[in-house]
């Protein structure tokens, strides 16, 4: 997986093959071969592989809601500018998620992960309204999905444009989250 | 222009091809070849070509700044529910825009479409502050970006998985626009 993720920094998801893969660890081609199959399964293995790494690594170890929802909003906007690796990697993923529509194996694992990070998403938030921290009146589904779906698109901008917006994105959903969620949030309101 | 647009439908970016869409107009491959050169010249004039159709269709005919923001929402997020054609040109355009890491050409011309869409959406919302519609206190800036994102997203998420979100994306929008945007819009909150 982790010869995975360095032949996708490397050379992107449409160059990668299982030799360029191979040459990332000490393991030979055949052996690649011999457990992928093909580097269709080996990809889907490894979209998998990244939610294990989502589920250890960007969730922040906090039991504050508030806290726990803006660290991994951060990580999620901001882990992408830990150097060129992260950048080039999720160019490789967006190159990934555009095979999707062709590729049923790809759509159906690429949607696990998403569900699953907005169950996670979507948890935070009722964890914050069971609290006390967010209104009661936010609906917790549809705003995990639009914090995630702004992140998504940001992502996207920031590697196919000249232009970096998560700072933008993330100030904008710095105030939804203290006018629209949290329930001291309109004290700052004109 | 029409041909490269039914011929991204037909075989997407990646198989698409100048003798391809040649087949899809009634001029031979060697006048594209003439005009163009190459596939990727043709696309760059192509996605240029795109922004002006956003200017003529996307852009709802109206002279109120929250009708036009609602429609202008409306039709980005649910124009590419007008049939398959839709979807397919879609993922077209998300595979270009994940090949744009790896072609300045592609970046550039992105780039320029998405700062005129964030420019529209941008003077839209200057409009309604100096209407009197929309709060004073708002970042139009950063306001345009969190919608764009929002909506790139969205159509990402609906490309690549089995899920569409677009209808949770719409509505978590409209709460923004009459919570955070809209002057009288507070009187809602709880």
């Amino acid at each position: 997986m982790k010869a995975t993720f360095q032949a996708l920094c490397k050379h992107g998801y449409a160059d990668v093959t299982m030799e360029k893969i191979a040459a990332e660890s000490d393991k030979c081609k055949s052996t690649f071969h011999y457990h992928y199959g093909t580097k269709e399964n080996l990809m889907v293995d490894f979209i998998r592989f990244l939610l294990e790494g989502f589920e250890e690594k960007m969730i922040p170890d906090t039991d504050d809601p508030v806290d726990k929802l803006n660290g991994l909003i951060d990580n999620m906007l901001f882990g992408i500018k830990d150097g060129d690796t992260h950048e080039r990697f999720h160019t490789a993923l967006l190159e990934l998620r555009s095979q999707a529509p062709y590729n049923e194996k790809y759509r159906e694992q690429i949607t696990k992960n998403d569900e699953f990070i907005r169950k996670t998403v979507k948890e935070i938030i009722e964890e914050g309204i069971e609290e006390g921290k967010f209104r009661e009146k936010i609906d917790p589904d549809r705003t995990a999905t639009i914090i995630l779906s702004a992140i998504d698109g940001a992502r996207a901008r920031q590697i196919s444009t000249d232009r970096d917006v998560s700072e933008n994105v993330r100030g904008a959903l710095d105030i939804i989250i203290k006018n629209d969620l949290m329930k001291e949030g309109d004290l700052d309101k004109e």
